[in-house]
């Protein structure tokens, strides 16, 4: 039996509860899963790359069969470079369901050998983004519950500093 | 590493080409892959369950880590009895979504080692399904391409019978 | 400029404002519509095909370029028996879309130079569909302003019957 | 300050927590609720209309500004009788969306003085419909925490029933 | 019997016929709306805070239970601050409702008490939007019948002097 | 028998298989077909327009009742302008059409005489879209058999030359 390693991409800014869930679960089924934070370039992140990766290392510290690394390029290529044939991707709704299945298609075209795999979010975690993260954390509500605690202080520190400015 | 049994189950009345695409991909990322015919008391099926599973295993003969067997009772129940951690099911479009994540919570409810993995259907399978195929091949219509040749032979098979009757 | 035939396929059991709205804009863009009712074998229909046909006749007479008629078999064999290249759909929402969708592209399979075409129901027509007609009409609601003045009588005519049976 | 009447309405065959739910956060924002089960003259139901309306007053019976009622006819007609305005209906998905927001146009048209309000089912009820409880419970699998106890025992009560005959 | 106050949220920029529809039936069903006009950090607005609400002020001058007001920060808290139950959302389609439920789940989660209830728009405006209305009046077409004759006065103004830079 | 002309907006930056499949079925069954490119207030595109005419015209040299415009302003005055009825949209997803309704809808407002027809992308191309290639081209991945030859020497050109800077 071969080494299955699946790859899990994203731009994790932050990871919440919801990303968490879904690589506990995809660390089950696959030997080897490698969280892969990409290089945003449309958007400017909240968090810089570095500060994503090390934030992802803490928290999935608990899961030895767990990496965590970032990408540049195409994901079809990253897959080939680490020897691995599967995309992980997570699913909160019909919404998130049109750009992934078309994402999923490319991926294939791209690399005939790569098998996009999607997990449907828990139930507790349907509503949480990380885009609704940062809204709500901005406005000093609380994000407890959502996130790990690592991440809600992290938030916490980023959302002072930017209001002092 | 452990060895990864992957459960494919449906009605497959007939298995379309769709059914295969997602069975040789799921074959390739799973140790075993176990399809399992499930009885569906509110329909009749147009093939019988031995029919079904007869025709499964011959065109998937190719594949060696793929099983095929019929079952009855709970899905959850099943997965724990073959020592299964994950559920395939295939994805054509959104209208498949709602009800697929509905049933992929409720067997994550009753079965919380159980994974459901979802696989988008390639572009070309995209429009096949086995009711839209048993209702262009009772009409006479020609349905190559989108099923194994002996499920054609079967289909024509089926009406020529009905028709005589 | 050769003549331009669109086929309107549907059960029409009753034709409702909705299906009308379509049938005059088609008419107003093809040279020809044939309105073709087809045969619903699952569904015992409220209306005879002969009553639909006669129905449809009347409410499109103001269109000199509708024809109605009645087929059986494949749409897709129908259109190359009209001489016909385009099938007209109506679109009321989301819901009605992937089936449709699955539909056209089986039937551009079948029939590689079938075009269908969809149009988006006018927003006064958007809830109107021949069930929903039905369900009001059985319950003894007012139909008027969603399906013509003929198609209110028949319907009062057919529950009236049913209720004193 | 007048009363203001809600009336839920719905099958409830059986009802779920997710019902509940429903029912406590509509019984916080309107002064009356009345539960409306109405015969689904379509579907055979596996609980009568007596044993879901004596089910409901139990499950309900700690709240106050709570009736259950049964009801035939036209629901826009219903809410006439009991100067009721308001419709309140609950919502899992998309998959729900499309034929809740016609029949909402189509009460009210049939009634212009109804307006139908839509609550959003909670995280944890999401995936949780009286049809995949029936089913699950048929096939002897466990609803604890899915529907009231009451239910439970009924629903154990009926497929011993079934399976005995 | 208590007062029941409910709060409309948005950006109204600006107002069309659709968000009015969806006020005068929610002033119809519950006590007292307030209008909540949100700061949208992200877009910068065609027309300010204080055009908004005075606009908003006019055309709802005709509601006696309704009012009009700013708010920054969380949702959840100006509810607590008003001492408000309800959250009054309204939907077109199926695009909405994503979005629409995520916050309604993420608004339950920050505040408890908080009920988000959905209007349906009624079917003439399925197709009204802010930005729609402000794509068609910066190319000069008319929206008559779609918002507020102030509005339309308001849009004519605002593109004019653009014009004129 | 008129002249049946309709007219296929879009931004095209740049034009696909997709779109070009839409177009050879759109001049299969009109009389002519406009390719209308628009200006995009909004985003900068990768194309000048002069860029996207010039392409287009040349990939669609073979279809002999095609044309290719720029336009600016409304798509209905357009239509007046060209005295075409009929606007050509494609669809490849539900995600698609929430938009594309509501802009039919407000076509049809702004130009009563104007009906959009909607043409189902081909399976082939269901998840090819031009801001996808541009993605995959930008990241140096093939996207042969995706678009035009011509576009894809074009799309190497352009973000050779970005890398340059």
């Amino acid at each position: 039996m071969e080494n299955r390693i699946a790859v899990y991409p994203g731009s994790f800014d932050p990871v919440t509860n919801g990303h968490i869930d879904i690589v506990e679960r995809a660390a089950s089924i696959f030997d080897t899963v490698i969280i892969a934070v990409f290089v945003n370039y449309d958007k400017k992140p909240l968090f810089t790359m570095d500060e994503r990766v090390e934030i992802l290392r803490e928290v999935t510290a608990h899961l030895p069969n767990v990496k965590v690394a970032s990408f540049t390029g195409l994901l079809s290529d990253y897959l080939r470079q680490k020897q691995a044939r599967v995309i992980i991707r997570g699913l909160r709704g019909v919404g998130d369901f049109e750009m992934e299945s078309q994402m999923a298609l490319m991926n294939k075209k791209l690399n005939p050998q790569a098998e996009t795999v999607f997990m449907m979010a828990s139930s507790k975690n349907i509503y949480v983004s990380s885009s609704i993260i940062k809204e709500v954390a901005k406005l000093g509500g609380p994000v407890s519950g959502l996130v790990p605690g690592l991440v809600e202080a992290k938030l916490r520190e980023k959302f002072r500093k930017q209001a002092d400015n």
